[in-house]
């Protein structure tokens, strides 16, 4: 039974999957027909070859510089700066920004060790400056490293004539306050806004 | 973006997974080495080639018989009767049993279309006799389909001298009454056990 507990293995390590899902999906390639797994074998294995970071903001691309910074349709004068490539699409999924983006690749976390040199920010000031960027959207997660973070390089570009803005922090729509947690619930006073 | 797009499409096809877990594991997947891409690959790509169906049990194995199927230490009197290839790794997973099996690949369906023909049952009867099996487990799923494919073996078994059990079903060890359904609690009625 190696081959089958190998592809049990390899599933299981990835993120989400425990020992019983892992098994699910090998009895489930094995039960279907052979060109889903050939699919996904081969899909997997070009992933690495074919997927780079984009000379210019940093997310996943197959080419040089990726398909949002190319788009000249897009609003040039407004950035909005990620921790990680797939918060890309995340927000573009929402299709309620229309601006660039710039990816970070982490946040500031001193515990393990990734100090602002290891971020992408050394392009980021000369960017906003010869791309005429407007206003810089600090789009980091609400937890203490992306706050940090944001406060960081909002340091930073105090200097450069740019508005630089935070997404709002507050209750999720559709939440209810009973289960909200204190530090939200307080950011939603903090960030109440009038009618 | 392509690449990446197709490993997400590829991953949310499985079971258990979806589009938002997908993204993140093709996201996991280019952030960690190519090595654990590629060997995820390489595992799937080869496990129908590798695995097959064993000839005399019906479960996966990579050689001709399995392993079970060969092994001398085993109680090979006792006969336990499963849906699935993977019910005999869940089994065997307990530690309870140390007999044989026999998968039938399914359960009477007949709304899917499945009668007892699409299962592995031609050879069970020869089997049971030859291999001179004295105890008959049905360890079907306790679900209507389960209970009917019971049924049926079990008649088709009444004029072979063998005993036929079927696995208890009941109350969940750690369960609590309160969420028991109600065709539960009935079975752990029927089914009561004195001290």
């Amino acid at each position: 039974m190696n081959a089958l507990d190998d592809v049990i293995e390899s599933f299981s390590r990835l993120p989400g999957i425990g020992k019983k899902s892992a098994a699910r999906i090998a009895h489930y390639l094995l039960k279907s027909d052979r060109s889903i797994s050939e699919r996904l074998a081969r899909d997997v294995s070009v992933l690495h070859d074919r997927i780079r970071m984009c000379d210019i903001c940093g997310s996943y691309t197959e080419d040089a510089v990726c398909e949002i910074c190319r788009d000249s349709g897009r609003d040039r004068h407004t950035l909005c700066i990620v921790e990680q490539p797939q918060d890309v699409q995340t927000i573009e999924a929402v299709r309620e920004y229309r601006g660039l983006f710039h990816v970070l690749g982490g946040v500031i976390a001193p515990l393990e060790g990734v100090g602002p040199d290891q971020l992408r920010l050394s392009s980021l000031v000369s960017r906003i400056q010869e791309e005429q960027i407007q206003e810089v959207i600090l789009a980091t997660n609400p937890t203490v490293e992306g706050d940090t973070t944001a406060l960081y390089i909002q340091k930073i570009l105090r200097n450069v004539s740019v508005t630089v803005t935070r997404l709002a922090s507050g209750l999720p729509v559709g939440g209810d306050l009973e289960y909200a947690d204190r530090l939200t619930l307080a950011r939603s006073f903090r960030g109440r806004s009038g009618f």
